[in-house]
């Protein structure tokens, strides 16, 4: 194998086109088999090899810096810069993590793993060099999906005035993680179909000087034209048109089903059943009330799988679906200006990328009281890599004036919360999909959400009053279940507000509050209650995640960790009233 | 005068161009006593009269409906908008707020007061305008300083594929706040020199058609631009070029200056004396430091005015001074950029505009530890509109992981915490600038910051400590003063960490523990207290601002409503510990 000779990238430089060629041929069959064993990003990574030998071949890294956007496509570059290990052995392939890691690798310079960032990080490298006079050149990688992102565009803009080296390799496989939404996208196309010769160019406008390579999978004409580029003294634009999934035909012809794959994709051939779960009860409603409301709309920034709006469910929707591509901000203020005129906006957003829009959800959003739904999937303590932890949205959201964030804790609780929001006027509602399997109680839910902040009590006993916090409620009904006395179990329902004429009457005959969330503790609701309670006797035990960034931790480990078993809150309970 | 019989936009629809021409002169008249006896926003105004007649002429308002980008330019609107006497008559110049609002006025859509946000709204009120199958005009108007912004940038993204009609008014009066910068406005530049025909244009590129007027400020022109784009069934910029601070020379000739003044600013020419503040404090040792080390670099988005950033410190820095334009996101990964190559920045920005950073605090920042310094200004609960309160910062930034915030609270405490965090590798840091009067102690801080989350203990008393932080420290020390008992008094200084060693020691003496914050409390550094003691005897009250969007309401009333009288405070210690 060529790979056997290359360690680092120094070792590219020895070979020949050939050789490269052949050696694309081999990362691109390891990538496949230990990607189809782990799961992890695949169509992105298999379009870039070719690229990732020409930028190491022409360029000369760490010295010269390669910036990663989202590092959906780090794999081939990780091979080549001494990690190849991890794709060749089973035992090895989850020693490196599926993003760049600068803890890794000297080639690594950022831990990044949300969209739209390189060519802002990239242009501080860049200006870090030119302040210290230094030389070398500093390229920043971004897909097309990536570059419709605000950080992405204000990056773009500021590095066009940089005055100094900078190269963005745009990485056009014509595909975000779904199809592309917006008018640069059209533009792409026209520089493709005109062999990057029409006049009105995005890059241009900007400033860029601007390199087309049709054949992004041409090892050659990809090192011809970075050798063009290599020490450009004011800032240029590659844009390099390749072919997403390359060599895997299942990922050649289902571009959007195998941008990330789970364990065993390629075997299966991705065949998911379509079993109940939170996300289909929700795929459901929301078709069925759109038939009946044409002013109901769903809408999502650029990851439509996630939620299970799959390609017959935007069939059905027609135009009462809206993806905005990746641009997290325009969406919430976009719902934002539906609402204000009328419609009944259903803005779907993972708990990690509801981080790019706190602004917007102050100002655009909970300011001017605009009457949209969002859902927040995946939030809650898990084993993720580092750059895509859900800990976070309960303080982020849940201390924004205005805003209601609900948590349901069972599939009747959900529903309901979901179609009350989507028919009230009055408040933005934020809801926290549950985490945990779907859990039926079989149970009409008649609670009128309404009446904000009006916990609901399981049952009533004394001493101790649980609080379980959505995904988390199960937790504490098995604790209650555990303790040798009578507690009372309560489900809050509502993470904006606390239900004070309760918690008042907790006073009576209780001695210890606890309360139990899946999330980060500081700034989260359990310090609400701790806060309430300051000035009176009552004990508060707070019980989430503590405030820092974990790295696939195994989940057992974390909850070990928090204090979050069973066993150790009955035994912190008992110790506490004992 | 003709303004007598304007009451509605209607109004307008009987005028003679001349009689709007005399119309324009009237309102500018007005305009300029009227903010040169309140401040306001003035320049912009200036520059906008002739563009908000001929919208107001031409559309068909509130059915067709005109969305304002940040709403600094919103008087000329509001004059013609039945809102009038609040510029005519001294003893109603405060009656409505100066930015958009709904509250007053139906031909208002949203209150807003953040930059770019005009067309991402526009896009939800027009696309929900089609889903409802109505008909009308939707006109987002955005100031060229506005459009650097990401999320006004996603929003063009998407727009220009609505599909429907849409209207974007480019307010090009070729400056932001400050000059402008970013590769687009070499383009706006080229438009206009081309009178428009430059085949290389951002907005073609992006797929709107595309009108220019160069003359912005030509009623005449401007109505026939509108018209030509009336009722269009797809997206258009129409580009119009206006001169900032029109018919005020003054606001002419210092476009910066008079972007904004303050009462009485046309009277003394806006001549005000760098009196010692913490502004000037920072602006000295910036401009030391700078000259010491090449890789000290000051970074601001937009706003380099609030920071003392003046175009003599903007000369003497040269290229360690970076203004980013209107693009906070960018701002910090840039920053993040420049600290992981081996630069100093320090990135001053105002706590109203940090919102719109939380991600790329978390994942470009804190995630890669790197070691900038953020001066967050203007934090505190304030009088100000609800669209620029400083009231969720600590909420906001203190509960991301390895972030250290500070709170200072005297000269030396500030200076000693800035120069350690400028020099150190190990933290990114942001430093809440007090807002209170400087207050120096003449004392040397001997403090080591890199012992993180120490305390400082001021003076040791017993049965009740209070804890006052940053700003609310003298309140603290007031209250102290008040007791008829020696409290003990701390200075936490860090606000992203708790002295658990203190307080545990604590415990000994003290049976109350009192915390004072300059912010909102939800979320905040008290509840962190309130959680510490939740299992102890401790009883533990926090005061802070109420969860709300105020919006300017007088600071005495704020401070009576959240119990921040000292009078309220000692009251409420003796009523607990007696």
């Amino acid at each position: 194998m060529i790979l056997d000779k290359v360690n680092t990238p120094d070792d590219l430089k020895v070979l020949s086109i050939p050789e490269m060629e052949t050696l694309a041929d081999e990362m691109r069959e390891i990538i496949i088999k230990k990607v189809n064993k782990t799961g992890g990003h695949f169509g992105p990574n298999l379009g870039i090899v070719e690229a990732t030998i020409a930028l190491h071949y022409v360029f000369n890294s760490p010295v010269d810096k390669i910036i990663y956007d989202v590092s959906h496509q780090c794999y081939p570059h990780k091979i080549l810069t001494g990690r190849k290990e991890g794709f060749l052995y089973p035992e090895k392939y989850l020693k490196y993590t599926g993003y760049t890691a600068p803890e890794e690798c000297e080639h690594d310079f950022f831990k990044v793993g949300h969209t739209s960032t390189s060519v802002s990080l990239a242009t501080g490298v860049a200006k870090a060099r030119d302040l210290k006079d230094e030389k070398g050149n500093v390229i920043a990688l971004i897909g097309d999906g990536s570059l419709s992102g605000g950080e992405a565009l204000e990056g773009l803009d500021n590095a066009a005035v940089l005055g100094s080296n900078f190269i963005v390799v745009v990485n056009d496989n014509d595909q975000s993680i779904a199809e592309n939404h917006g008018g640069l996208y059209d533009n792409l196309k026209l520089l493709r179909e005109t062999d990057g010769k029409a006049q009105c160019n995005f890059f241009k406008s900007l400033g860029f000087d601007y390199v087309l390579v049709k054949e992004g999978n041409n090892i050659e004409k990809l090192i011809e034209a970075f050798k063009s580029v290599k020490d450009s003294t004011h800032p240029v634009v590659v844009h390099i048109c390749t072919q997403k999934g390359k060599g895997c035909k299942a990922a050649e012809e289902n571009r959007e089903g195998f941008h990330w794959i789970l364990p065993g994709a390629l075997d299966n051939n991705q065949s998911c059943g379509m079993e109940e779960s939170y996300t289909s009860i929700t795929r459901e409603y929301i078709l069925n009330k759109a038939k009946q409301d044409k002013t109901v709309i769903a809408v999502n920034a650029g990851t439509p799988g996630v939620f299970g709006f799959d390609k017959e469910f935007r069939a059905q929707m027609g135009k009462q679906y809206l993806d905005v591509g990746i641009a997290e901000e325009h969406a919430v203020a976009c719902a934002s200006g539906l609402a204000t005129n009328g419609a009944k906006p259903i803005f779907a957003v993972m708990s990690s990328f509801v981080q790019r829009t706190y602004d917007q959800m102050s100002q655009d959003l909970c300011l001017n009281n605009s009457p949209i739904t969002m859902l927040v999937y995946w939030g809650g303590i898990s084993g993720a890599d580092a750059t895509h932890l859900c800990t976070f949205d309960i303080p982020l959201i849940s201390n924004i004036p205005n805003m209601v964030y609900l948590a349901p804790t069972n599939k009747e609780e959900y529903l309901k919360m979901l179609d009350w929001s989507v028919e009230q006027t009055e408040h933005p509602v934020a809801i926290r999909v549950p985490m945990c399997g779907l859990n039926s109680t079989g149970l009409e839910d008649t609670t009128d959400y309404s009446i904000l902040n009006k916990f609901k009590v399981i049952s009533k006993g004394e001493k101790v009053a649980i609080l379980g916090l959505g995904n988390f409620f199960g937790l504490a009904k098995e604790v209650e279940e555990a303790l040798d006395f009578n507690a009372t179990l309560i489900n809050p329902l509502f993470m904006t507000g606390l239900d004070i004429e309760l918690l008042e009457e907790l006073k009576k005959d209780h001695s210890l509050v606890i309360t139990l969330e899946d999330g980060e503790l500081d700034g989260g609701f359990g310090e609400k209650i701790a806060r309430f309670y300051g000035n009176s006797d009552m004990k508060v035990l707070n019980y989430g995640a503590k405030k820092e960034f974990t790295d696939r931790a195994p989940l057992d480990e974390l909850y070990q960790r928090y204090h979050l078993t069973k066993e150790q809150i009955v035994d912190e309970i008992r110790a506490c009233i004992s």
